[in-house]
């Protein structure tokens, strides 16, 4: 066992996580978040940038960092995003400065990003923890959608389309987590223990016996 | 998606687990159990026979069967156990019909076993899920048999020696979950978190997109 004297505690302390989670638009991916920041989880919560137009009751730096177009470029093509994204025409990415700081004070980092953005991260960083947020049914996941009231009828047909295209990435993730109506709490408390777990998991731990 | 009125729910409940809690003898697998029946954990216990004496305060049928060394080859020849062993000179068996029955029944079994019958397990059953409990330290385990009043200076040496040994299988677990003095709660909550988080992993839905 080495030196007695090191506790297995220490010596197995697991690395901070990178925690993706995703799933189809409208599943409930930006209440989940909020619901996890409300109940104080000790998660460093990555704020993406966007190039779309603030939603009523969205909070700039909050929500999102509302940005225009050219700042998106400037980002781009000076490397400062981890990953980008043009999801119905508005540009999204996530800066890759604000994840490594996080990461490097050793806090857990949870990123809630689009589909088609958690797998261009999956081929950055496969050892992250890909949790895909899931509706109880496509009917469920429609009826959400239609919910919003932000939208054109051409538009909301688009996002039914391409949310049932979304679901088909679901075998790539790690996790599925359910997303039941007025179940906020179970939900996030599923993920919650996920996060519990992949701390206990043997292959991320150091351990020097 | 197939005919939408499916539910994902229904589409992606995950197949019953066979959980095995294992770790070096004196970590508290014993205690960690009796909590987790008293707490009214949801799952089906295996009770283990075994021919090695019933210590004070065990009850048969609950802790243990316990069983002569005939019952015992009589069981093993007849193919009845999943795994035995023979640790310290008593014989350990698990019954094949009761984990069988339970799983059929759709109920999680948590099996409670020694290093060495985890890793015969391990070879029956690789889809189980396997964790490890961990003392803080090699000072704690030592200081946790010696609070043992049951046993000879020499039993208690070749104790603490195979606890050693066996502090050596945890790289081949999934999970390791560290029992810390007085901390019962928080150990059995970590259990249950890996068991929840195992529900949600992708690879044990049966997917049907």
């Amino acid at each position: 066992m080495g030196n007695e004297t090191d506790t297995l505690l220490d010596l197995m302390r697991p690395n901070p996580l990178l925690i993706v989670l995703s799933g189809p638009s409208g599943v409930g991916k930006d209440a989940t978040l909020k619901r996890m920041k409300e109940l104080g989880y000790p998660f460093h919560f990555v704020v993406t940038v966007t190039t779309r137009p603030k939603r009523p009751g969205e909070v700039e730096g909050v929500d999102y960092h509302f940005i225009s177009m050219e700042e998106f470029q400037r980002m781009l093509e000076s490397g400062e995003l981890l990953e980008h994204a043009n999801v119905y025409g508005n540009y999204y990415g996530v800066p890759k400065q604000d994840v490594r700081e996080a990461l490097a004070r050793g806090e857990d980092v949870l990123l809630r990003i689009d589909v088609q953005g958690a797998a261009t991260i999956k081929k950055v960083v496969p050892d992250g923890v890909f949790i895909f947020l899931a509706p109880p049914s496509m009917e469920e996941l429609i009826r959400r959608l239609r919910r919003r009231k932000t939208e054109s009828p051409e538009r909301l047909e688009r996002r039914i389309r391409i949310a049932r295209e979304e679901m088909k990435a679901l075998p790539n993730y790690d996790y599925v987590v359910i997303n039941r109506d007025g179940r906020l709490d179970e939900t996030v408390k599923q993920i919650a223990a996920i996060i519990t777990a992949e701390k206990c998991r043997v292959h991320r731990r150091r351990i020097e016996l």
